[in-house]
């Protein structure tokens, strides 16, 4: 797998560029475990406008680890405070509206504006409170609204795993990004077996003929659907040479079960 | 946008045929927080295998809701009980291990395996304990590793987001595939065989250990990474009741060679 790589090919740090903004949020336990959230997908800046109550036991013990984040959270006293450096801003409410605002899905942020952090702009990701969101004021400022994609009959989301998706998304994106981005060598997974060649594959398939022939599993003229039902099975495995090998011994030891 | 339909036009129940599992958990808590998780998702087959402690008070309050998955959550002595009618596991565990399964992260297990619960197959995404995740034993039953991704600096995740993200993507993937299945009429896949389940699996290789005792291949007692890797390889290769049957065959026949 591909080491990840917190720079873009500008040295620039992109999730260093994306926030995420909690609104008057109630409980400190959900800023604990927003934080984790967010560390879990590599992002470490946390807005939070007028908490009820912080800092806090029980948001430390939430973060499992992730008190970093809540050391260096930016304690604001309004939204406009939190995203007033911020290029693009995406609100997170599930409130009713009398206006529709420009809706966004987490992957469709992160595709799609997550290439706009790369180019240096900062972006906003903005949750509201637990059981009343944002208000209409509040997501005047945000260019988008944030749809997540549930059930409609049960569409109340816990705020922590909000937090999660939409940080997943963005991690996502970050990576897949990189790996186009970079143009390093590759270096081969250690310790892994190298797949088998077609012509190791042809070998062990005359190998299985053989041994299914001798066993009196197939008659060899016969039996042409029953050797590519294997041969279909075989190949879709993908055997590293490992494998192959230990298949092939199987093989040889059923031979001279016979005789032993 | 698309209403989102809970059933495929074959009008089985998709999500029906998915199931998440939680194995010894140890805090109540997660257990609502899953599954509340799950319902926002459309999911809700809850299979608790020895909770620490169940049914709890906290587990109805982070519910929030959802305490229809908890009254109908099934409570199983052991995962091989959770998971014994099912043809596709995957277990979540951030374990080391000292040989690796094939891993899927969340949106390949969504988009490639989810199209096989449309099939009618039984899925399970298995999650293990807050701090030790699940047992080389209980990944033994495992079709699939589930590899979230996320900073490898702080990849502990919390048991509710990974449950929250692997049910945001299956809900994607099945919201997408719906929107599919109502451009066309679908036909299904004539011919083919279903796939093995989990208990169809176990005798194989119970078959499988016997006989390769026999040719001498294994000491059983010494021969448990090589069991192991045999279980890993067939486990990828997603093998239909035929096949199964064909290597079973093969086995057999492989016994009574010796006397022949």
């Amino acid at each position: 797998m591909l080491k990840f790589v917190l720079f873009c090919s500008s040295g620039i740090t992109l999730l260093a560029n994306i926030r995420i903004v909690l609104v008057e949020t109630s409980h400190p336990g959900n800023i604990g475990g927003a934080a984790r959230a967010m560390k879990n997908m590599g992002i470490s800046n946390l807005y939070l406008v007028a908490p009820k109550i912080f800092p806090h036991a029980d948001a430390t013990a939430r973060a499992s680890g992730a008190d970093d984040l809540l050391a260096s959270a930016k304690l604001c006293a309004n939204l406009d405070e939190a995203i007033a450096d911020c290029q693009i801003v995406i609100g997170a409410s599930a409130r009713s509206r009398t206006i529709s605002w420009p809706e966004k899905t987490p992957r469709e942020c992160a595709e799609k504006l997550v290439p706009e952090a790369a180019r240096g702009n900062q972006l906003a990701f903005v949750f509201g409170r637990e059981n009343s969101g944002l208000t209409n004021q509040e997501l005047d400022l945000c260019r988008y609204l944030l749809k997540i994609p549930c059930n409609p009959d049960f569409s109340s989301l816990n705020l922590v795993c909000a937090v999660q998706m939409v940080c997943y998304e963005v991690f996502v994106a970050v990576s897949s990004q990189q790996q186009e981005d970079s143009q390093e060598v590759r270096i081969g997974d250690e310790g892994e077996d190298p797949l088998a060649t077609m012509k190791q594959m042809e070998l062990f398939y005359q190998h299985l003929q053989e041994t299914l022939t001798k066993i009196g599993f197939i008659d060899p003229d016969k039996s042409k659907t029953m050797l590519r039902r294997l041969r279909r099975l075989y190949n879709r495995t993908e055997l590293d040479t490992k494998e192959l090998d230990i298949l092939r011994g199987i093989l040889s030891l059923t031979q001279k079960y016979k005789n032993s």
